[in-house]
């Protein structure tokens, strides 16, 4: 392996750390060693990286030393405990879990957004954690940053049609499972990954309700997520998060009102030429994002950009992303990326 | 069979029609023969209505004679030659296709919303043609009926889930066989019915574009047909079909701007009372509106009654309608039934 940088994936096993691995390699990011982390369930369990068999470590105090940079995705509950860890043992923590991203002093980043805001991570003191948006947000947000930066943005409201496996491995086992059952003309078993049957159903449902909420998390996080990487709290957001019957892949249907006058004509020009975005857009000819043709993708797709003549400078967009991708491996080995380039790790000094 | 009427049902062959004549029987509407008519491609096939085989007939001017209510799901060109023709002959017609909707003195009717329009046809010269609204406006207007008279709508920004039923059989063997084909690891068979694969995944087009227009002519009839049936032309509307593979039940994500205060409370007060409205909304206990369980109901579900505070007077609702029932052969049957209960049928005076 080319490259000086120890790099730890905590979280290996999982649906999203495995396209970690992935993503490391295809992008050839220099490091001389990545270690995977996992569960101690998944202890002895062997994952691969550039072609070879990795055994997983399992996470201790020991065994977290001597890192450069860390990327997780092992859940909030495995974050709150070792990415703070990670960075008092000197790596940058690049973390996919809610745990840290709406806390005051932790950059939210997505790279093609708001890269500036990781420079924290050098502030004498910081945790040294910089978190990942999540998946629902991430692709929205480098579709809007163009569109907000010209003219701004009022109120936004949304509706998701969001895959199974940004719920994860188990999720995409029981879809298939029930889809089969359901074209073999059997009988689904039970729901497993959702309180419902996912197969040729819809969930009004992404995420959890918390503490009596009637808006999932999931619908939050694109609320509140949306405001603080666009540093924008100002703008009005409401969300409907569901799940639909699609393996990888999130689809949003995307009203905004914006500040000042935008055509769609304008419009589809600033996507046209924004990082990381793919204008598709010619709709009588079927063409227009679809999660199928997203999945497996690094770019953010935009269509069915249109004017909402319902309301005063009004728009409408289609947008999809791979959310297994820009919605997270992609997104956290960016911001590794954009750490590297902006100096911020390479010289390991324990905070 | 009870009952005095003769009644045609044109386009028995299909999804919608067959669902049509099952209504009427389990619905004991009044007729003494029904008399399924379907095209030529579908000559000398039978079909059943009240347990017995019946073939169906062929539309020609001898054989149109004679009925007191005619139910057309032929689709519009069909609906353009024959509808005026039966009802010149004698009938009063209730036509599913979109060809007559939104004609000026062709009533649009649900009949929990706007029964009053139908008494039109008695006038001297109508066309004696009834218009059954599109499926995913159906479902959408009975819930905002009790909305709309409380406090007024200023505005809705609709995002759609829909199941391929509303297009067809082909539509549901298309998403079988490509579903049964990824299960199995097999390529799935090239799109029929839509122009992409609609297994596990989600198209930003339910409906066809037209005449350069960038909304689907669905997402227009939404617009064009909610403002009709609430008599309400100045509501503001925008709107975003998307199919989903789902079989049977259209989802909708509505957001409402209302003209006066409404609280979720009252919404939901005012919609337990709402006639052919059910409200499933315990979203903590999994207890919301989903396609598979409104599949084979009569009734419209609605549930995510929220408010949203992006906007003054703002509200979302989740709502889920069975698209052949209440969305097309239910409405359709509970129209012919009002036309009975108000006097407009039944005593056959030619035009």
């Amino acid at each position: 392996m080319s490259g000086q940088l120890r790099v730890a994936v905590v979280g290996a096993t999982g649906v999203v750390g495995t396209q970690m691995l992935r993503t490391l390699v295809e992008r050839g990011f220099p490091a001389h060693e990545v270690v995977p982390f996992a569960s101690e369930r998944s202890a002895g369990r062997k994952v691969f990286y550039g072609g070879e068999e990795v055994e997983v470590s399992m996470l201790s105090d020991d065994a977290i030393a001597g890192f450069d940079v860390a990327i997780f995705s092992a859940g909030a509950t495995v974050s709150r405990e070792w990415a703070p860890k990670f960075g008092a043992a000197g790596a940058i923590v690049v973390d996919n879990s809610s745990q840290w991203r709406m806390h005051d002093d932790i950059p939210l980043v997505v790279p093609e957004v708001n890269p500036e805001a990781m420079d924290a991570v050098a502030d004498p003191g910081h945790s040294r954690i910089v978190a990942n948006p999540n998946c629902s947000t991430m692709q929205m947000v480098v579709v809007l940053k163009p569109l907000f930066d010209a003219v701004g943005i009022e109120r936004l409201v949304i509706a998701t049609y969001q895959s199974v496996s940004g719920t994860g491995k188990s999720a995409i086992d029981a879809l298939m499972a029930e889809s089969k059952a359901v074209v073999e003309g059997q009988d689904p078993p039970a729901p497993t990954s959702y309180p419902h049957q996912i197969a040729f159903n819809v969930l009004a449902q992404a995420g959890s309700f918390k503490d009596g909420d009637d808006y999932t998390d999931e619908e939050r996080k694109l609320i509140n997520e949306t405001r603080k990487i666009l540093s924008a709290p100002e703008i009005a957001i409401t969300a409907t998060c569901a799940r639909v019957p699609v393996i990888v892949g999130h689809s949003e249907a995307v009203n905004i009102q914006t500040r000042d006058p935008l055509s769609p004509e304008q419009a589809t020009e600033l996507l046209r030429s924004a990082p990381g975005v793919t204008v598709q857009d010619d709709p009588a000819a079927g063409v227009y994002p679809q999660a199928l043709e997203a999945a497996g993708e690094d770019d953010v797709f935009v269509g069915r950009i249109r004017r909402d003549d319902s309301i005063e400078n009004g728009l409408n967009l289609w947008i999809v992303g791979d959310n297994l991708l820009k919605g997270a491996a992609l997104n956290a080995v960016q911001i590794a990326e954009s750490l590297v380039a902006r100096g911020l790790v390479g010289e390991r000094t324990a905070a």
